[in-house]
């Protein structure tokens, strides 16, 4: 609870305006609504006019459907829902429209956010199977507000790939770097660019790649500078995090 | 090498102002010294007006003075050494003056940065501990320019102390959490914070800890938007991806 | 073999009432029966006027009812069966009524027990995913005779969640503690509570949670003083031993 | 801050005896000391009237001497010091009189605990190399408050010498098993025992033991209830831990 | 090749019965056939009067059948099968007569081994699910010439169990301890016998036993002497490695 | 970009032939084809006059038929798709003809190679499941233009097996040791070989086999000199390395 | 307790020879004496006339003196104690005369055993580091009463060195095989052998032998039957297991 | 024992100069000598004339001097000691003369070959302190004949620094990749190289490096084809194998 509101609250209390029990309930209300099987978080969603996401794993579709709706009946406008596997979209979209994208497993519910994308996200993988958790990473910064460059198949094994896209990496504010066998690439485009760079290992790739452990610690030895690690396939947090850093205003 | 200095050779050799031979040679031509043992990379450093950093650990105290010697002849006005302990810093001082700082093992060659420092860059840890890592990233981040707040020992295992923080976590502009056996304070921050949290897990902990992967993975596992990691007791790669987030400008 | 039943057929035996052989036979009778494929203990559960408990992973459907029936035989009035999938339940039913809760995969034959619940158990998941391990622990709990009370989808990410369940907390008799993402659970609410916490990692989770050995770490770690952990997933064992812990009497 | 302090400030506010700069600050008060590397919690023990706890490891003898002056002024009548090495022992008695135990490595500022010893936790190791945590363990739970009873040098391998406790086993209110090579003693204690047990896996052990994991797994997959595990070596939690639960009043 | 066999090539070729070519094949002659797709190993099985053994696991049908010909062709009376599932032996049946057993998964192709069984080999099972793999073990020792005793879950964290067994274990000439859960049967067996006990831990269990891991640890720790352990779930390599000890003659 | 081409658009542009923008262009040109999921790298393959090679797992039939048309249209004249299930299979052959091979799971788009195979690659296997593995190496190795000799099922716990091959061994240019239970032949065969010898481990296996990693873990530690390793089941690399090797020219 | 020793009191308390509460006590009666930090098992040793071991490490000087002393005095003539570093064993023998044996780290106090040694044990290395876990086991062995053979530096990766010991390993009664960096030692021995093989990883090595990991995963996946693995560096353990296989009678 | 040798002893039989207990005496000689401690294996050495290698790492100086005689008794001109730390190598120099390297950490006893070196193989670092580990590379390749390049501090995160080495690259027979923290190197070199590449993890490093692993799984993950991988710090092992294939002749 912000500071502001406790002042009011307590302002309210010393005027009269309110009761000592009435002030005790107020201090402590929370801004969620209960759902029984979730806890809805309404807080952040509104104050900061972005969308308001649901981690679809785990949850049936009628959870997902209740969770949406009582977002929407609050206010919130867009809803983004992730790791939605395309059953459950179609169940989901036979009670509320949902637009659906089967790569990046991400559906919206309700308004696409209007408004010009800013600044510059570069999306990159290493190789064509690490492209559904870059797709997650790219539509996350797009629906929240980024404009997004995809470089895909740019993996290090082949460098020339790599740097005929230098340009793109001099010129972003945030990159976001996806690779599973080649975790690699992390390290290159981090001694490339002067921007953040967050790297998301994967879980694809065979033999010793142990679901994306060995791009993980690739990823986290690198040893360029600027370099952020999220957890494996978590395209999502990556492209939250780098939406955060590309929406950064001057200090 | 940029687009522009390219641009600027070929029109040379077109004009007839450079050789072929000449052209290829500049075309190829190393912006880093090489002394045999290790390459000084003086691109970066003297254009961005930024300390130039010599990792410290593995180099004698002759390797590291005569690094910097060539990085100070080359122009650059502060040079940091991490990772330097105390004996290797007062040989290091026989040769050449260095402002040692024994708790973050950093030393500093030449000028310190002046220059107001912007923004604001938070570092909080879970324990006494995880001070010295949290220094190296401290350090580093004031280094590069930037406002440091420190809260040191407010594990989540006593919420409230940490809760007395709420102020500086909301104003931050990029914040680190550094934490050995308590990885979950990466997680409480970042649900806290409205912006980047960057977690360094330290190696600090008994029993199950395992050299700091056990945060490691907490950290990675964190549930909160908006959190990277870097690598195991990394204060100094924390510390520069902060300063990269906290001197983004508007986009 | 209790003293006191040994120190009965010793004095039979000094009385004449039986002879060597037998005291020797009846020094070793075993208190369970043997099925050939299970022993079944009937020792304890008598004894202690509480359910009985089958593991009913591993055992097919007749094997379950055959064990239940020579408990109910035994005297057992409440006989709970755990880890049974619905199929199985299904066949279990055909052949004698069984109860069953699909969410904690738990059936009870025979009488539930009877009697008022004691105490205050609070079990607290940090996610919704968490949901099924937790209520066989609720589950397990109630059937053990205890007051259970539910603190669902209160993970650490949002900390302000947590705080407005203090009340419950604070008034615990044994918390369990439920998470797989957020092992950070376990940490939090132990520094929060005066009574012993239960930690149960769980396998839900994504990239590097490993099948819930990142919670497991994570929980091990944990800073707060109060807290023991049991296995991943193992709700059952996490009731039972915050049942033993409610039920304790004044020393 | 508890429910009662909250409503004694929102009535002094209510009442105009508070103005609500004063209010909001109250509602802030942070019941610690901050030392500057270290918060000094003064909240539970001066409620609680147990001993005040300080983590040694990693701590210089000044910081000891420091936070352990400020307790002892506000109150605090014990002050135990854990993970305390012989040399930073003698060091702190230079300053404040200190009475040190070197097996199990703690010390004592202040009075020792008066008042008679309740209920009954019994320590059992397998080996005698586990014999240093359990002494951390039964120290502990006996500055706690609790009747303490040592079995050691009882592991499975010799079955027979296990049994023959079988009496102190079944008569106590928490049992606290350490052991390293043989992880099982938690399995079978927890076998024989009606209470709950308190696992401690050590680290102590060759070959594959792996610093203690191996027991930590073996502990972990005790297919006996009613068993808690705690961090490798943890001998303080487990018998802080043991301590709560023989303290249990009937509910 | 064997000395004898040597010799007589040699004294062969200085006797002229034998040229110097015949000699050099003669010497490398192998003593197996060649399928193909696997080499037929007629060397021991022959010798020594025992079942031949075929790995069922990544064999199909016809290779099963083709190889186990070639065995009875040349005279080995039982071809075992292990690692059989049911629908390859039903393939295998269509070609040639197979005695299959479901739970061991073992199959015989040709005679049962007429002859008395000899000694005693106890196989022991912690709970009821390593059930499976213990029979592998029982059923090879069996066919291998070996008495077998039984005794099936008989966990210790119901120690009282196993040691209503002691009789058995005390007079056995070898046993094999299976646990997966439980890998502490081992420890408790090893100190109760004054044979040599073979440990299988088996990948029966949940949460943290890693797929056999925790019980392979457990056992490879234990205390007491006298314990050799094979790898996870192999029930033939402990029946054989019993048959072998229990099959030894007097030195 | 090689030299030689550098060199001429260098003159090309003194010589006036090209604009600087032109120029700049050329240097930057990428020598490879984008077909928006994948970039098809032209380069190599028509350098060398060796088969293009397309990694199949991960791509749909449409994509591999996509790309190997670019391949064929730029004249390439043999393309190899590895990691090839039959079903991908067939729905390539629906499109452009491919010669596939089920065990070894290679496709051939185009001309198979003609020429003569040269010099001596072995392709030696511990046991009969590690033959798929094999065949994707010998497969390989055969398309690339090397004689190939397969050894298969000579694993060392049978050491006469693979004595029996020794010349072979002895006369090899090199070799490739696959296994996956019995790393172990890796370093027999590296001490026999005066070869190179390239190191399969193969994810087969059961028990503490783990994928693999224990087979690799053996391999690594082969006290054999001359043996390098590839990732685990990774035939087409040891295929390709061996190829490599053999087609060594005297220095 | 043995059946006979249980019923003679029995039979005395039925004769009126022995009290109630006698017979009680005497049941519960422990063969072992308590010496505070360690119990003394006089049990086994006496009854099998062979060595009492004492596990020397973590054991004082002071401590290892007593425990001998107590075994002395009740009729054991051979006490020997392994992991024994030089410094101890010099303090020891200030107290008492032992007989040490630096690279075994065994020392004997009392009679060594006379009688003459039966059998053939054969104790392989595969590489000279590994000597010292080999003469563990050699001597463990030989004070137990067994003939030992040592064929040392005999690795598989120069395989006719093992080979020209064949004979050696044809005539055993039992191996034990003793290996760090290369496990593979065992499948090929085991493979040679028609004896049981002990496994014995040691922690010799560098790279990526995890200390002894590597070498106990080779070993537990042997192909070859009959073998057995004891812990990493654990030669007693092998010594022992192989002494009571060598020492079994005719069935 | 080769086919000629085997055939001139049966020739020499079946002429009657040679009695058949000769023959099987000479068909068993071992072309190695027994020191007790170590086998001097003398057969490669003398035939390939290349130095004979000690490995100096576990042997005392006396056992280095008593091999090393040994060899250069039977015509052994160059023996190479590696793994020799600078106080051993002392020890051995007041004994026999020797060459030592403190870098590489190698000794050459007897002449250094003469002969001019062959061919070309680079040696790469990824950082200043894999320079040991290369350095035993290079030294290693450079004593078996090879001419040696080395290229130092390259490592991926500066790529441009690589790039400027690219005809060295381009032009190499085999190459060396020596990395601790930035395994990604093998995986660039690999790209741009059209030799095979020895990947060298090296244990430098800090965080989650893992003593090496972290680069070992990333090398072998490397998605360039031709690189085989050696055991960490190996660099001996990837010096001889790169001078096996930079040796190699035509086919």
């Amino acid at each position: 609870m912000d500071r502001d509101r406790t002042r009011a609250i307590l302002e309210d209390l010393a005027g009269g305006r309110l009761s000592v029990d009435d002030a005790m309930l107020q201090l402590r209300l929370e801004p969620f609504e209960d759902l029984g099987f979730a806890k809805v978080d309404l807080h952040r969603g509104i104050r900061q006019g972005i969308p308001e996401v649901i981690y679809g794993a785990g949850k049936s579709p009628e959870q997902i459907v209740s969770i949406a709706r009582v977002m929407l009946d609050r206010g919130v406008e867009t809803v983004m829902v992730t790791r939605l596997d395309r059953e459950k979209a179609d169940s989901v979209s036979e009670d509320i429209p949902i637009d659906y994208d089967p790569i990046s497993r991400i559906g919206v519910i309700g308004e696409h956010p209007s408004g010009e994308p800013v600044g510059k996200v570069t999306v990159i993988t290493a190789g064509t199977s690490d492209i559904p958790v870059a797709e997650e990473a790219a539509v996350t910064a797009e629906l929240l507000g980024n404009r997004v460059v995809r470089v895909y198949d740019a993996g290090v094994a082949g460098i020339h790939r790599l740097l005929s896209h230098s340009e793109d990496i001099m010129t972003s504010r945030a990159i976001i770097a996806v690779a599973g066998m080649e975790g690699a690439l992390a390290s290159v485009v981090g001694g490339m660019a002067d921007c953040p760079v967050i790297a998301v290992p994967t879980s694809v790739g065979y033999g010793a790649s142990f679901g994306g452990l060995s791009a993980l610690l690739t990823m986290l030895n690198s040893c360029a500078s600027g370099v952020g690690v999220v957890n494996i396939d978590n395209g999502f947090g990556a492209g939250y995090l780098a939406s955060m850093i590309n929406h950064m205003e001057s200090p």
